[in-house]
C-alpha cells in the first residue's frame, strides 16, 4: 500500500498536544495556531486541570498566540485543531480572524462549524475562515473514541 | 411617573463593570456569575488590555467563578451579562452549566442566543440555560450606542 504525504506539521502537533492531554486526564485534543510556517501558539484541552470552561484546545493555542503576538487579532493566522470546533470555539476563531481553519475529525454530537450552529454560515459571523475539515482524521477520531471508550 | 423595582443586584454591577470597561477604553459590556444570592465572578470586556480574543465579559467572568469554586461546571450558577451573548460566549454558558442567563440589550449584529447562531436551540447544544432577555436593556443599550457612537 503507497503512503501519503505526511500531514502538515502543525497538524502532527496538535494530535502530540491530544496524546498529551489524554495522559493528563482531560478529552484528547489539541490545536495549534501557525503564522506562516511558524507555529505561534499551542493548546490541549485544560478544563479539569485549570477549572476553567472555557479551556478547549483552540481557547488555549489562540490565546497563547495572541500573547505573544500582542495582539487580540491573529489576522493571517491559521488554526490547525484535532476536532471540528464547538460553538465557542468557532465563535472565538472568528473574534481572532484566524484565516485558514484546519480540523481533523468531524464532530456531529457537539460541532458547530458543518453540524448545529453552524457558526460561520450566519450573516451575523462578521469575519469567516476558509476551512479545511478531515486533516489526520483518522487518528483524531481514533484518539477520542480510545478515551471515551475507556471512560464507559 | 412610577419608578419599577430596581434592577437585581448582579446586573446593577455587570451595569458598573460595564461602565468600567468603558473606561478602560474596551466595549462596554459587564457580567457577573451568582451563585445564588452571592457573586462568585465578575467581568468586563477585556480584549484590547489583556490582548486576548476570548476575553469578553462573560468569559471573564466564567473564569473568575470557575477558578474561585474550583470547579470546570458552574452547576446550579447563573449568569447576569448586559449584552445577548455572541456564539463564542453562549457555548461557553453551555459548556459551564450556566443555569439561568440574565442579558440586558438585544444584539441583532453579534447576538447568538435570539439571533444567528442561536446557540441553545441546536440538538447539539448540550445544556441550555434557562433565558431572561431586557433586563437593563435601555442602559446596556445606551452605553454601546455612545460608545459606537464616540467612535465613528
Amino acid at each position: 500500500m503507497s503512503q501519503p504525504f505526511p500531514l502538515p506539521l502543525p497538524m502532527q502537533r496538535a494530535l502530540q498536544l491530544a496524546r498529551a492531554a489524554e495522559q493528563a486526564g482531560e478529552v484528547p485534543i489539541g490545536a495549534v495556531v501557525a503564522r506562516g510556517q511558524e507555529i505561534v501558539g499551542e493548546g490541549e484541552n485544560r478544563n479539569r486541570r485549570d477549572n476553567d470552561p472555557s479551556a478547549h484546545a483552540e481557547i488555549v493555542a489562540i490565546r497563547a498566540a495572541a500573547a505573544r503576538l500582542n495582539d487580540f487579532r491573529l489576522t493571517g493566522c491559521d488554526l490547525y485543531v484535532t476536532l471540528e470546533p464547538c460553538a465557542m470555539c468557532a465563535g472565538a476563531i472568528s473574534h481572532a480572524r484566524i484565516e485558514r481553519l484546519y480540523y481533523g475529525a468531524s464532530d456531529p454530537k457537539g460541532g458547530a462549524v458543518e453540524h448545529g450552529a453552524r457558526v460561520f454560515t450566519h450573516p451575523q459571523c462578521h469575519h469567516r475562515p476558509e476551512v479545511y475539515g478531515g486533516l489526520g482524521e483518522g487518528e483524531a477520531a481514533g484518539l477520542l473514541k480510545g478515551f471515551f471508550g475507556g471512560k464507559r
